[in-house]
């Protein structure tokens, strides 16, 4: 996994435990894309207080991942959820070539949507 | 939710951030189902010590569900995995009365297999 999305993914799940001046330093330098001196400047602090902050930021999130390992098992469940996919449409190739079958390609079509949405809650 | 659920679920999610002598007395009395006294008696600690360490230990898993809130996200996925579950069994059922759909059976039978997989790391 690239560095972004790890650094996005911590944000996601173990946001809610920084501080909410660690949350905002950390957005505005990783999500707004701001350099530590640009952010230093707007909150009157030095960059290298910025750099602390972010800095421990992550490392706060990463202790948090070493015990809970939440990435790691949306990981794996991305995986797996893309193995369901395959499954659910090899069975649609399986059908959709027979004529009677309205109904049923009908309800795959319920299947793979459902399959879109608790993807995206996984 | 019932409680014993609730209290198996905080320990599943939250177990990895207490010390290890909170994570033992809280197992030892919600899982091995033994009394405070019990346990005091074991590690020879009063009743009340024990009391204050699983009061505590419940008290900081609830502080990180209310901000994680693993349990609620893996309710809710449960809740999706059913509703899954229901979708292929109709699509099962619209299927299973046709005589030339042994392949497609099949793959049904495998979709049914992974969703249990996934349902169970969910």
């Amino acid at each position: 996994m690239d560095n972004t999305l790890r650094r996005s993914l911590l944000f996601d799940f173990y946001g809610q435990l920084l501080t909410a001046r660690q949350r905002d330093i950390y957005e505005m330098h990783f999500a707004q894309d701001l350099s530590l001196g640009e952010i230093g400047e707007q909150l009157e602090i030095s960059r290298q207080a910025v750099y602390d902050i972010v800095k421990r930021a992550l490392r706060i999130m990463e202790d948090f991942e070493t015990k809970l390992e939440l990435i790691s098992k949306y990981n794996n469940q991305q995986r797996m959820f893309n193995q369901g996919e395959n499954l659910i449409l090899k069975l649609q190739n399986l059908i959709e070539n027979e004529d009677t079958m309205v109904e049923q390609c009908r309800q795959i079509t319920e299947i793979l949507k459902w399959l879109e949405e608790i993807r995206s809650i996984g």
